[in-house]
């Protein structure tokens, strides 16, 4: 294996450049291709790589869970990302990082570029920006558009609680569920969650549960958020949220919890425990303080629950079928789809690997 | 050899993806460097492709020689300057083509995406537009910014005309020289010759000669070339001006001349059609109007002056020395380095093969 640093793609042409077709290849065999786009805008697609690449937007505003570290520091994610995207997907997914991180300048330089591209992944910019971004961004293009933080992240997380609970054996609407962290990804799952069927959910900032009329509610999303959960007004902490909870979903911060927390959980407790790299909960611990099924964003234990389950699929399907709205239906129909690949879901293996390419294709084919 | 059609490049990882990288090249494995880059920006250099790649940035509004054509039909010819970027150069070039021909917001998106990049290519954008364009984008952003229409094209022409006159015996200091074309062409030739010593220019517009105080010259770059062009204040059309020339250089549009019009320059005659995909004049009408030397920007006759001899060797060498200005001394450094590639400079023979591999590694030599 060769040392693995420095940039991690690369472009490539997809043909040997010779005398002979460098006319055809540049000028002037463009000219042709030119003027039959110009002619028939959508011709583009056939006649470019607009039908198969994604532009990956950041502002570097939420690195992985470091921070506002600035768009720079984001661009070997973005690499990583774009790695993924292609060898799983065949997705030609070109790296954008911003120097603004202003969201009407992030909107009209998305709107800019969009032309070349068929469809826009945002990535790692911070809450609650990133929400009216995508929505803007949603409405103004004509190609699909989505934060991989918030969706992805929301059907990985469906995925693998559908199958967790086939294995304590319960039903998504009778269960109590805690969600640590209001970011993007955090409140896009409280709502996934609530549209799959979930009745009974608190979601947590960094300080104290989202309630109604609670004055620290402090951007729309979360007083969007505040109608629909936490409907018995808790007004406790986190450790007290627990009690009695059948799952915790942690996307915030590492080390928040303790075996023991856990052990106040209902029987047959789901944790799944996702800060990165450092989960709010270790596998071991989680298991040691009684729950059933542990999971992390983690490769190196069991049960990987990671958006890179869900995104090369996705933009795969949706650029194959030039879909423009991923829409709710289609988040939860994916979430389906990775579920539907476990066979016998097991305390161990809920989702399924995150190189597994029948992920791809199953993601892919609810397009269709 | 693969059918030539629809996309002709492609994001390529530069490693494979296995269990046992996924770890490295995405989370938590990129965290690292992310964090190195945040504590000192300049890393972004060795841990990412910016040190390799290139934005091409288009707003379609000169599209070849075909015109206003709009965004989605400049990708076939970004996507074929990237191929030549990658075969002849090594270096990654993205296509960036933009839903925007307003001026301010070419230079805030560009700047706004430039995070990402080791240098800009600017590509078929109008004059006047592309000068002011240019002029900030140099200005304002730390990388190198270059517009290939203009200075491309310009070294290229001085590269070829420097052999010309070898096989001419003449010196630039003492011809005529008519250049047909005062966009980003024409104006960036006209300035580079005469930073190269000629003396004696006359550049016409689509409608007539730039001159002193005539009501005609439409821009600030038509204003400033008059200062120093035309110095009689010559007012006839083209074909009066030919009469006694030893240099005709076009970069304007198809079949403008005939063999007559050739007949009445200079002995000696030298003759640049490069109007594309048709010149000013066939290459065999300019041989039997009398012209010593002819050339033109096809692949199909001898002497095929184009830029694709000069920006994968200019960014190749701007990436590599990290140079952010390319000044003209850089460029008339250049064109000597692609002429002394022609050790015996003949009529059929003035410039070297635009595939020659030895004329990137002159070109990127030169910033050594």
């Amino acid at each position: 294996m060769k040392k693995i640093s420095g940039s991690k793609i690369e472009i490539k042409s997809k043909f040997e450049l010779t005398k002979r077709n460098l006319p055809i290849i540049y000028t002037p065999g463009v000219a042709k291709l030119s003027r039959e786009i110009a002619k028939n805008k959508k011709r583009v697609y056939d006649l470019t790589w607009k039908k198969n690449s994604v532009a990956i937007i950041t502002d570097g505003s939420a690195v992985l869970g470091l921070g506002n570290l600035g768009s720079e520091a984001a661009l070997p994610v973005m690499e990583g990302k774009a790695v993924l995207f292609k060898e799983m997907g065949g997705v030609d997914a070109v790296p954008i990082v911003l120097a603004t991180q202003d969201a009407e300048k992030i909107i009209e330089t998305v709107k800019a570029i969009a032309p070349g591209f068929g469809g826009i992944n945002l990535e790692d910019i911070s809450a609650p920006r990133c929400f009216e971004i995508e929505r803007r961004l949603i409405a103004e293009l004509d190609i699909p558009v989505f934060h991989d933080d918030q969706h992805g992240t929301a059907i990985a997380v469906l995925a693998g609680l559908i199958n967790a609970l086939k294995v304590v054996r319960k039903n998504i609407k009778n269960i109590k569920i805690i969600i640590s962290g209001a970011g993007a990804a955090g409140i896009a799952i409280s709502k996934l969650l609530l549209k799959y069927g979930a009745r009974n959910i608190i979601t947590f900032d960094s300080r104290s549960p989202i309630c109604k009329r609670c004055a620290y509610n402090k951007n729309d999303a979360k007083d969007e958020l505040a109608k629909k959960t936490n409907l018995e007004n808790f007004k406790g902490d986190l450790r007290q949220a627990l009690i009695g909870a059948d799952v915790f979903i942690g996307v915030s911060a590492p080390n928040l919890l303790k075996s023991e927390d856990i052990a106040k959980m209902n029987k047959g407790a789901i944790v799944f425990a996702m800060s990165n790299p450092e989960p709010e909960i270790s596998y071991k611990k989680g298991k040691y303080g009684g729950a059933m099924v542990v999971a992390t964003g983690r490769s190196d234990f069991p049960n990987q629950i990671n958006n890179a389950l869900v995104f090369p699929g996705l933009f795969r399907g949706a650029l194959d079928t030039r879909t423009r709205f991923i829409t709710d239906k289609i988040k939860i129909k994916a979430a389906l789809a990775i579920a539907g690949l476990v066979k016998n879901p097991k305390s161990d293996r809920i989702v399924p690997e995150v190189l597994d390419k029948k992920v791809v294709e199953a993601v892919a084919d609810i397009f269709k």
